[in-house]
């Protein structure tokens, strides 16, 4: 643990307040080991006694994942108005937890104290100091959330401030400052955590929410003001707009303001990526491309102007070397890109293509038109590769080539669902509706082999994959290791209607990686055969299976 | 346009910049009619000359779009080193784009100008004099985009104030301070403007970039330390992280910093979210949850703790009043936050559900259901009045009922495209590969009379589409005045690869307006026929027709 700053994690309790998160214990014991691994002080596990998954949390953590950095705390509120913190059943729920930190919440709003609360200033001051004391006694360390305290403070601040300074002197180590409703701006943030410093007596924290778009930045303005322990969850997850973004927070601290008197000696910066990515995995959180720092999209360059420069010296067209937070710089091929781009990702894809003027020329030409027609090439790198070996000695593969393709989709006679009645598991059946189903044919050559084969599916997309895998798999049996997981469907110039340009992006997998190609047609189904057959390819090359008879064309 | 402060927008130029973005010219002509409706006082439009589609959007968005409070910027660089301004084709560009007003990129940092842009120190400056004065004797406004200032500042502050020194003097209006690698934290940015701005006769302006998950902040900050012009996009789409978000910027500028001398009388607030969603279903982003203000999270709040204190006075649980910005509060898990926007909608169709208590409760029940298999009513007014009809006694009319319906694409024998010779406007059609073909064959009764026939088109859902109108035009005429002029496809779930479920929706158009119908399947072809019979049927409900034989269901 670091002496002089807390990384405060809540990514378990708070972001997991986010809209459509629900996660399972095994999910959450899964995160607080990667927690550990990326290096953050203190892990802030749940709510034990108030939800049962995260009592069962405390019980199962401390068997089953070693930790080697974080301290574990428990979250929960002061006891209740009235009682008493020793007898109060919440507060012992937080004891029996068994953790070394107890954080506390608390209100800090006078408004929240007799609307919400709907008890008196002086009974929530008593709370609070009860609710402290007894957890010191007990052991523990306390850290107090002054739940709503900004707005409290600008509405009525010695009482915001009394709040704070009674956490302190009962023992609270830690009194964290929470823009709870996230309204706050950079400058008022610092203003009052200015003001706070010097009249409480104890380690100051922050905690933000992000819905004005500043919740990096407000934690960046409390640090300056003094705070040296900052709450956030990885990737910004957290109800409403989400709270501050620990990944984004954590390398501005430790790249950026070294002046600032904070280290963070546990974080392991260069796996800051790789750990955001796994723990949206396990939410099963879409990452956002462009989130800073960790995103896909984070150091991906697209413009032509600036490729060339790039090729030149990086360091002139990005804010860090990617590889400081484990994240990797990248080329986007597109309209805009020069023979510069081109030749920087073919050199990303392993081809030295710096004397070939030719065929940067003719690589060029091609993804210009390419792209005038509809294709796009900066998220279908599977493509761009197949074009640029098409232009190369090595040449493009071919596994097989194409004679014919056929896909119907018909309603099923007799097949209606009864009204009120969908069979269960049946997607997208809706009731008084016929079924519907798709066969595909297809016609190949492997060589001087024919293949011919048909299969069904749930669309007509589906029964043309299940249609090619079956032709192909008897001769290329690495195909059972490529599978479809991403497909999307863009109609371009739309507003023609029913007869517009349709472009297809299929994302394929094997055991080893992930790859894009893209289709174009007016027809839908034709544009995904381009795709399909253009994955099915790829995946082959991957696979270093052997073409059949053929060759490269 | 704001006398005293400028909203200035660049989502069409460095917007488009984003990963995966690929706007047509007709996609941009509605983005900048949508961008004048929120009321921003520049729309930069792209860069004339240097990008085809660009020159084309100038051309057109004079006689296309009339714009009421925007007016219109045309990007470009400075001339050549060694050239001259009035002979440079690339300016030549600039003035050919005929807008009001040219925005300049020009290097201001030292280390570009020697490394990236191969020239002098001295040569740099003589560039943008020359450019600028140029340009102004054309009668332009000129604005110029200081590249690399902030970066540039650190490194050598003297050269990088003196090139806005220079534009300045040259007449630039606005000298605008770029972040370009977005590696700004704000006091950095505060500390910059302000010596900037004791030293440089301009308006200031700030172009900020989000790599640290700072740009609106930084933004704010540039604005506090003196700068009245703030260029951002739309959603934040940009490059790597995207640009500063405006539809948080606005916001923020317009609801909290009323001290601070800056007004938009011309932004209309409360259109923000739904510009924003509108925009983004037009660039076909998926709109981020999580996002401030517009965000479908941003006011969301999940039950629990702080539900009945949020029916008490909800001003205590959140930032601002979600009406400002035009979005909501949402109750997740709340049936009463459902009934009131199907009464609201209602309301809106001219259907006053107010004292059917039990119609609410039927049609939320249904739109809850439908929504979670993948419908969204929010964009498919017409849909839903259909769905509403039939729980209202005026029923849910019935121009035809279908009895089954056959789509087909295959490849035309016989019919490949020859290598090097795709036919002229023939769109989609590749060199080297078979055309293909569709044909759908449509059994439908309207009343006790039976239609058969069979249409064929570009792809299966045109050819659905000709057989719905070779059927049906015989016994409904009003058919030959509607249209669909715009169909797009989204995959949810897109994680299950080809057997995805997939949702359609079609925008209709006849004499006197435009309605949009949605579907939804596993199969894509079940959930465009689903969409387009709502499409017809709706029509024909709006033209008066009368149901043939049949009646309401």
């Amino acid at each position: 643990m670091a002496s002089d700053f807390h990384i405060y994690d809540t990514t378990l309790r708070d972001g997991a307040q986010q809209e459509g998160m629900n996660l399972s214990v095994a999910d959450k014991l899964q995160i607080a080991a990667l927690l550990d691994r990326l290096g953050v002080d203190f892990i802030e596990g749940g709510w034990p006694g108030a939800i049962p998954k995260d009592t069962e949390f405390f019980e199962r953590v401390a068997k089953e994942v070693t930790l080697e950095n974080a301290t574990l705390a428990a979250f929960g509120s002061t006891r209740k108005a009235g009682g008493r913190a020793a007898t109060d059943t919440q507060v012992r729920a937080l004891l029996a937890a068994e953790t070394p930190v107890v954080t506390l919440v608390a209100k800090s709003d006078i408004r929240h104290v007799e609307r919400a609360l709907r008890t008196t200033p002086a009974e929530n001051l008593a709370m609070i100091r009860d609710t402290v004391e007894f957890l010191v006694r007990e052991g523990r360390r306390v850290f107090l959330d002054a739940e709503h305290f900004f707005d409290g403070y600008r509405f009525d601040s010695a009482y915001a401030v009394e709040c704070a300074r009674t956490a302190a002197e009962a023992g609270a180590e830690v009194v964290v400052l929470c823009d709870t409703n996230g309204g706050m701006l950079p400058p008022w943030v610092a203003e009052i955590v200015a003001d706070v410093r010097d009249r409480v007596g104890a380690r100051l924290g922050a905690h933000c929410h992000n819905d004005t778009g500043c919740a990096v930045a407000n934690t960046l303005a409390a640090v300056q003001a003094g705070v040296t322990h900052a709450q956030g969850t990885v990737n910004g997850y957290g109800e409403r707009t989400g709270n501050a973004d620990l990944t984004a927070i954590i390398p501005n601290l430790a790249l950026k303001w070294g002046g600032i008197s904070c280290t963070i000696p546990t974080v392991r910066l260069a796996d800051l990526t790789q750990v955001a990515h796994a723990i949206s995995e396990v939410t099963n959180i879409a990452p956002f491309a462009r989130q800073p720092y960790v995103g896909a999209s984070a150091f991906a360059h697209k413009a032509g102007l600036h490729a060339s420069a790039i090729r030149v010296d990086p360091d002139l067209y990005q804010q860090i070397d990617p590889v400081l937070v484990g994240n990797d710089r990248r080329m986007l091929v597109s309209e805009m890109a020069g023979r510069a781009s081109v030749e920087l990702k073919g050199k990303e894809l392993g081809f030295d293509l710096a004397g070939l003027s030719d065929v940067l020329t003719r690589v060029t030409d091609k993804v210009k038109a390419l792209e005038a027609d509809g294709y796009t090439y900066d998220a279908a790198d599977a493509s761009f590769e197949l074009l640029l070996r098409g232009e190369l000695p090595c040449g493009r593969p071919e596994y097989f080539r194409v004679e014919s393709w056929r896909a119907i989709s018909e309603t099923q006679a007799g097949a209606a669902v009864p009204r009120g009645a969908a069979p269960a598991g049946a997607r997208g059946a809706v009731p008084g509706r016929d079924l519907t189903a798709s066969e595909a044919t297809v016609k190949l050559w492997a060589g001087d082999r024919r293949l011919v084969a048909t299969g069904e599916g749930n669309g007509p997309v589906n029964a043309l994959d299940a249609a090619l895998r079956l032709a192909l798999t008897a001769i290329y049996p690495e195909l059972e290791q490529i599978e479809l997981v991403d497909y999307k469907v863009r109609i371009l110039d739309s507003a023609r209607g029913t007869d517009a340009v349709t472009r297809v992006m299929i994302e394929s997998t094997d055991a080893a990686g992930v790859w894009r190609t893209v289709g174009v047609g007016t027809n839908i189904i034709e544009a995904s055969w381009e795709a399909l057959t253009e994955a099915f390819t790829y995946g082959l090359l991957r696979a270093g299976a052997t073409p059949r008879g053929g060759g490269s064309v």
